[in-house]
């Protein structure tokens, strides 16, 4: 049995002033439908002292956990059943987790309202879709007009050996020092690293205001609890709309080593970049891990070569045991950034410019007759093929920590992959190169591959 | 001809994030229908350096004014051909004219864009109506959920003698210098005076983030151009929901001598707080004037007693020649305001909690038809007799200073009120007195009577 | 019989954090000689809402108010008995007047302390009395590091026409518009006037933070209370460290219409600007006054170009009529300050390189001899004629409104002051226009010179 | 060789506006006597990033730093020779370091010039020398009036296990989350890791402002140099007055596991406590320490039991094992400090109240002579006895860690202390099992004793 607390709170922030009309939607929306994702979510954010990649055995553990909205005529309440207690202080909730928790309201209740309900926004167009994406960030107060630009995007495993979480560390150090925010899925592994090592370079430099914001979505968030860092969250609808957020407030990205959750980062992101209408702005991308990961990169770099061609490898550098030097060379690649901004009086806190195709924005569900039918193979345009191999990798992701991917490989047994044989043999020496060092899981279980490849 | 300025500027604050469909819709509401409110608003705020209370005589020095919205990607700017000069300084604009004018556009075009167009807000229900103004003073950021009760609406003329506008600064001096903010019309004379007084205290008690916030209305801004004072600017779209917004946001009022416009506020708030539904709810409401305005108050007073019964008086004390006196009563009352706000649980920066009836909130166009069928007699309940005198009132006050109301007496002559004997006996004296008084014009014009009784 | 409050209360800001040492020896230097210093500025500044020149009436009128230093372990606090009631509302002192009477008590008990008792600095040499006149005004907090040259001091009579009043608001408007800050001597008329204007524009131009400083000394401060916009208040130990103080901390001057007192400031400023050594050094000094003060104004060009010579010319502007004009010129004068501060990597806060000949530092106490003796001629130096001519008008000022000269005056009969012929007709027409124009004296009463011209 | 940059670089804050002469005085001192000792101090700081804890070894290595005040009219500049690299970033120093910088010529140069040369302060008294002690730490703005009483001081060894490290983490954190700041001697292990807890929970309970104050002195600096998270470093002259300001700053004390300094400190606290004026006054002190840790507090209970009697015992608590006990435990007893203070009307930000012998007030030399004439036995009374123990701690550590004390020992050999037999014995076997714990040196270097018993 956990130890828990039960209790009322209040919110904190953006959900203070309210018309007595959004109240009751509140809690109605609260009472419905939403319910499940708003517990599942709260949870989430309340168990971040805990680590672990299990989402389902969070739910398990804690199935006494509740969460309700209060009606007051001065707004809202919280009532909590059985939380966790670690995100209390003698009875008092620790600050950070409260915001963290009316960042869960905001976006999942209130924002989800807006959008789905209300049909503010045409999603099944890419305009529509962006400016949904636009909306939340917006209301999440993610979108700061006054700075310059200085968000890093990080992404890396979750489950990365103790020498890599370190170099991450090193290298949101050096970021820090050189006056950079972070950016990351906030979980643990490469996505705390950053947030670390900035921590630690912001109090050096003294730098009050820093950003560590987290990008999540209600899937991921159960097995990635926001670290303790994270100073503003987002809870974006879908995968598909997160990774939009990333690369729409994103300056520069730095990618350290990972699973399938990388790879499908990357080909996401290189999808994009190949694009034609990209092709002449500046997106500062590395690659960037310590001396015994080159290896790793190398395969990654051979990887994207044989599948979007040696185009793709002008828009990335891989960098390997260099932390200053990739800060620097960041630094100087947000620059450019800035000054392309500037010249074409583009906001500096949205890429609104960035062309991302219709492909990389309708969500993909990984069944396993989606899985399958897959189409994988060179016959097709390069950014096709990045975007099904995206939604492939999104599918493993889904089997290997998401509470509804695990269920559908415990009653179906794993996905089935179908690609023409080179690329099939490229895939399986990636995949099996992650579950051999250790990439699909946190450590303490032997992995089960959920996939099979045919 | 007047001296003027042409030029492009930044709008400030709470326009500064916007999507990129929103600047299309900015632009285009502002190029279609919404133009000339826009342009007249405007104008009302670059050319408050000048007093006068003639709004077609200022749209038509400044005929040649014109301001247009432009599109830029990181937001939108204000392109301004011809505006008063006064409003720059060495070809700067003023800081805080630029702020109120972001104020207009925002209102104007954009939150109208939303109530109107999108009609989110159902305005045939009361409940609809205050919804719809409640997010328009959200919008504005008038509603800060911090702030202890403070603030204190002052009504009274524009037009008023040097003594009783010295003796609305003493007023605001007083509350002041016992923490209180002040809101008001925002144009001349007893709308100024009280924001005066107050900030020479507010700086003598070194109270920094002091509240001046003027709400106002398309018909009457030009008239009443807001004073230099004025830190908040909020334009409702219609007088009876800038009189809802008086009463919701206020914590007490206080209403000086004054003329019709005057007259006009007393009845619709009586006419709220006699409804049984509030009579519990405290509401300090104070007649105040020096010395030499005793007789004006006691005319009013006898009419209300006339016209609403001995109940009314219960609602207001009269404090004769006494500003301490007056603010330490409004302060006692406020206490009492923010202990039954706590009691309820209500907001303090909202009154949810009182009743508006239908009757005060439907919008009255005064034509000549209208004003000539308005049942002026005692044969009806009272706050059926005090709504209606109340859009008598009203017709008035266009006939006197809105261009809309100034065109349609020139074209039709006066406007002509039935009332029945002894109501209209009252009534002539009244409005006798006020034009004797010189209350219905600033200074400088003979006035001509927009009305007959009949 | 004056309306009075006794009651203690807990000092302000700079007093906050005292050794226990400090605090017994304020306590003990407060109970004995310094007692009646502290007693008599403790009362200019309670007074302040009571227009008066007379500092011998003030006391008068409140001869039985005291002040009396505790002592507490957690520090002081401030027992005041029948202290005037209008610096309090509802019972409490008003905190900006809490703040001034804190400056109060760290000047005249504090300061001197280290000053007089302590002599760390040695007075009789030019470098130790600039040195001290330094940590006065470090200790008040008046020197501030990171602001951009922007302090024009303003002097002129506290005794003008409200033609000439409303004119220095105009000019103090213009300054305040052009993000200027205002250092006067903190009385009435002129050195109201211009922090009057500028507080408006200020607020107009939302400009936060702004300084209203007043540099008052022991013998001046009852007849020029602070008015209520001084946020910073500093008591010079006497009228020349108040005058260095005066041109070290600003860069650039605005004289208005006055009297002899600021006859004297334009002797004193002129006779140091001559100086060879200061010569090349940018100082925009402009005399200004509305039309009918024209005649002022070249009276006093002549008067100065005959005693000074046509090289005084040099150093000062008149520009009548025409506030925008001054403000132009002052803030393209102080933009050449700053460009020369810049250039010899001079301070912005303190003007270390003005030369101030110890002519001009040196107390003079205006006895009947000393007065008698000043050699008033044109055979000597021309800076020395100025310090001369500064300490004739210096002492008549004392004569007009101070307890002191007052006293003289009464028990000896008018200071004799010996001129040499040409320049005695000189000085009798303009200390005659100064009569004549009713600038010796507040309204009320009718001025009997305190002086003869032999 | 170390990889050094020269440069010139602006100081921060307290030493923003200097007087010409307060520049000159400076740079003079600087230049003679005192250059040393900046010199030192400074390296110190700049080498924060680098652990050790041998002075001697830091000062060779970079033999060839320079640090030199230069005189500009608008303040001064610090010319830099052959600085550590590390306390730059892309050639510009880090802001934080620099910070600590500007305190350390604050307090070497310009305090030490007023106490020493000036000699404002009588040293030889108790009164003048917690007088000075006020000067110093209010000088560098570390007394905050505004302020709750949250001020725990941590003691403990700079080389301990990574068991005890992780230890004094948590518990630094735990006293966090509720609310504290933290003060060290600022150096490594026990010293750094309550601050790095702390500043999580800090973070987490989104709370500004925290402190982190570090006070060092001249001789110990080099050995533990300011770890990255102070932000407020004082260092005082000498180790006695180090002590006293921990004492009168603090609201209550926590000591880790450690050696001879720990040892020191801990005689030198119950010294004080121990004294009959002090005992009523409420000061938590709180043993802990992870459970491998039990016994090096059993032993640490037994020899004050054995030398300061059962008395001791009631002015601490050992809490073993337990950071939440700790922190709660602490929260409390600085709630009765609070309480306390605020019925006896004390200060929060410095506890005059408490007395300190002159026995523990001056500063003791350890040389070989003072060394062995110190009186250890029971024959005296016990805080004399606690005195002398402390001096004798106090030895030690300077024969391991100080420059001096290094030198003298490989000049002369080890310091030989006479003690009776039974202390003798409490005493080897006490140091003893520092020695072979580890905790005398940081390791990697065999330890030989700096002292023999006899």
């Amino acid at each position: 049995m956990p130890d828990t607390i039960s209790t009322t709170i209040s919110p904190e922030g953006s959900l203070e002033v309210l018309s007595q009309h959004e109240v009751n939607r509140l809690r109605d929306t609260s009472a419905s439908g939403l319910h499940d994702l708003l517990r599942r979510c709260s949870l989430a954010v309340l168990n971040c002292g805990n680590p672990t990649d299990d989402s389902r055995k969070v739910m398990e553990t804690h199935r006494d956990f509740d969460i309700e909205v209060l009606q007051q005529d001065r707004g809202i309440r919280l009532k909590l059943s059985n939380a966790p207690a670690e995100a209390f202080v003698d009875g008092k909730m620790i600050r950070g987790i409260r915001e963290l928790l009316s960042a869960v309201l905001r976006d999942v209740v209130y924002v989800y309202n807006e959008i789905q309900t209300q049909q503010r926004f045409d999603l099944s167009t890419g305009e529509g879709t962006t400016n949904a994406i636009f909306h939340i960030l917006r209301k999440a107060g993610a979108l700061k007009p006054s700075r310059d630009p200085s968000m890093v995007v990080c992404w890396g495993g979750h489950s990365i050996s103790r020498e890599e979480y370190e170099y991450t560390k090193d290298v949101g150090y050096h970021l820090g020092l050189r006056d950079m925010d972070i950016c990351t899925g906030c979980g643990p592994g490469a996505m705390k690293g950053p947030m670390k090592g900035a921590n630690v370079a912001h109090a050096k430099q003294r730098r009050n205001l820093s950003r560590y914001l987290g990008i999540s979505e209600p899937g991921i968030i159960a097995a990635e609890s926001p670290n303790p860092i994270v100073n503003e969250l987002v809870i974006m609808p879908d995968i598909e709309k997160r990774l939009e957020a990333f690369v729409r407030v994103s300056h520069g990205i730095v990618v350290f080593p990972g699973g399938v959750g990388t790879a499908e980062e990357i080909l996401y992101l290189l999808g994009i970049l190949l694009h034609p209408s990209n092709q002449d702005m500046p997106f500062p991308v590395i690659f960037t891990g310590p001396a015994d990961s080159a290896d790793y990169f190398k395969r990654i770099d051979e990887f994207l070569t044989y599948t979007l061609g040696d185009a793709a490898r002008s828009r990335y550098r891989i960098l390997i045991d260099d932390p200053v030097g990739v800060a620097r060379s960041m630094r100087a690649g947000i620059n450019e950034v800035t000054d392309f901004r500037r010249a074409h009086q583009d906001a500096f806190y949205y890429n609104w410019r960035l062309n991302v195709d219709r492909d990389f924005q309708a969500p993909f569900t990984p069944t396993h007759e989606a899985m399958a039918g897959l189409a994988l193979h060179r016959d097709q345009p390069v950014h096709e093929l990045a975007a099904n191999l995206r939604r492939a990798f999104s599918g493993i992701v889904a089997g290997n920590v998401k509470e509804s991917g695990i269920r559908a490989i415990e009653a179906n047994g794993p996905f089935r992959l179908h690609a023409e044989s080179t690329l099939m043999a490229q895939l399986d020496e990636l995949l099996s190169s992650f579950v051999a060092q250790g990439r699909m899981k946190l450590p303490g279980s032997t992995y089960v591959p959920c996939y099979t490849l045919q």
